[in-house]
């Protein structure tokens, strides 16, 4: 399977992320990445197409934001890493602000992703990594391709960051995938969190589906999104398809739910996949309660390739640095067993 | 005047709040109130007027949350004060969250707005004085009677905390003042800050027109409430009046606004009047921008009180807490006045 990533992507290195009421060291590091590339060994430099399928996803003012957060932030007479600390609950719209505090709160759903000097940068290699890896499958070249994006991206919205994300790298590919003719595109989100923003972004359009396992929001982050009852709207009204699973879950507990939801995406008549690859269902993982050993993410990529259908995956969290590899690495195995 | 407090009013002291990328002390400190008291000579202690009248703005599943936050923090496992991270931004309704931090951030417009272990009784403490001076006036034993708050409310929604406040003590009064037969109510806020909260809690209500002079949201907390165009909504449209004014704005740039929102409140036809009095509009209170001098509150209390309508009077912010006891006495002062 052809493996791509941008070397911008190592340029991201906030320190501290609010959490649980205290700072703690950042866990969404540039080691990660490392790991992963060191594990898969030969990967590709991502090609550079631009900011317009960047755009197709993401608002105009939102990516302006993101250019120039951190600028900003020093401007105002800050140092480090720039984080919000008020955040519309209430009535949020589009308001034009002047106050960088008030820009961070408006376009972000925590105070534990902030924006460092090379975020930006960072945040764009991972998106051409994704957009690299969809051009491979799309000229047919091969019928899977991988992108090692880091930043992740499920948690960003059209207009927000959130959850260490802020391009968000697998609904770029699954507009450009729509946009190719591809559709309906499915999008598998298999990361131990709920991909809120992919989820968003999605949510009345008809062409996508978007299908997630991930953790009980009642007791994990994100919280306010992920829950069973969240189906679609409108145009995309039952093109969202939401599997909460307890804290402790194992291979045995999440394999049948993994299969079920397969056969919905494969009743849903898809003609492209883009998977949301998270590692941090490992039992190891530091901040995620999920109980799946290495092995199994053998058996979850050859469940997924079963499937039969083109796609591209992007890689989301996974925070068991040591394990990252071997996870990665395992999964793209079983996927590659099945292709 | 009569002036009314209540001594658990005291028990609320977190210490550091989450401001422009750091933590800085706490700035609502108790020693803000220990001054006012001591400034002002004779004062009441509350009476209790129990749960309904702040049940009668606020959702019970709130008052349920900061009543048992701060244990629910300690079972968790943390230590210190209680504060959010993760904010319902988009999508925001009302769910069942088990985590502390998931119900935090769905009743917190910031992270700057710990709960500690006495939150609860002092923000029913000064509830009660709020009552109280409301009961002292409606027994019409005077025409205006004030209200030693703290915590301050403004910030405080229906559903949600932020900016120092957790139960809206302006709104307890304005809702009771309607449930005695006295509306059309007009609350008048003077606080440096937009009353974000009272402006939502009376959003849609053409009983109580919500009056507001504050620093411009687009520079200045809370950002995203307080702009010119909101005007109420339903049956509340044309009930909610905001004016913001630049940062640097002194005594002759604030008087003809407020005479102005005075005389609206006066063509309005208000019968009952309350004052969120914050002092934060002083030259030297230390995180907000106008340059109202202590003499000038003398002048601002005798504008209001020149509108002839029986009120309360409830204290909001105000940070300089040397000048505080002055700028609160002269204030009432000025309205003693006229009155
Ligand atoms: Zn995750
Ligand atoms: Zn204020």
């Amino acid at each position: 399977m052809r493996i791509f990533h941008h070397p911008d992507q190592l340029r991201h290195a906030p320190l501290r992320e609010l959490n649980n009421g205290e700072w703690t060291d950042y866990a969404e590091t540039p080691a990660r990445l490392t790991t992963i590339l060191n594990a898969l060994g030969e990967v590709e430099e991502a090609r550079d197409f631009g900011l317009d399928p960047i755009l197709a996803v993401h608002d105009q003012s939102y990516v302006a934001f993101l250019k120039s957060a951190h600028d900003d932030w020093l401007a105002a007479g800050r140092s480090g890493d720039a984080i919000g600390y008020t955040f519309p609950i209430v009535g949020r719209r589009k308001l034009s602000l002047a106050r960088i505090d008030a820009r961070i709160g408006a376009h972000a759903m925590d105070a534990a992703t902030p924006i460092a000097a090379g975020t930006w940068a960072a945040a764009y290699g991972a998106a051409q990594a994704a957009l690299s890896a969809f051009d491979a499958v799309a000229r047919s070249e091969e019928r899977f391709a991988f992108a090692a994006c880091r930043p992740p991206g499920h948690h960003a919205g059209a207009d927000y960051m959130g959850g260490y994300c802020y391009l968000n790298n697998a609904a770029i590919v699954a507009r450009q995938a729509v946009s190719q003719g591809l559709s309906p595109v499915a999008v598998l989100d298999v990361d131990y969190h709920h991909g809120n923003g992919t989820q968003d972004i999605f949510y009345d359009d008809g062409d996508v589906l978007f299908a997630s396992i991930h953790a009980d929001p009642t007791t994990d982050f994100p919280f306010y999104w992920g829950h069973a009852d969240e189906c679609g709207s409108g145009g995309g009204e039952g093109a969202t398809i939401n599997v909460p699973l307890p804290r402790s879950t194992d291979w045995n507990g999440y394999r049948p739910v993994l299969e079920n939801i397969c056969a919905r995406i494969a009743a849903w008549g898809a003609k492209f996949l883009v998977v949301s690859f998270g590692a941090d269902t490992f039992a190891g993982d530091p901040i995620s309660q999920f109980r799946l050993a290495t092995a199994d993410y053998r058996a979850m990529g050859a469940i997924i390739a079963k499937l039969g259908l083109p796609g591209v995956i992007v890689m989301e969290g996974g925070y068991a640095v040591g394990a990252l590899g071997a996870n990665v690495t395992t999964f793209l195995a079983g996927f590659s067993d099945q292709a």
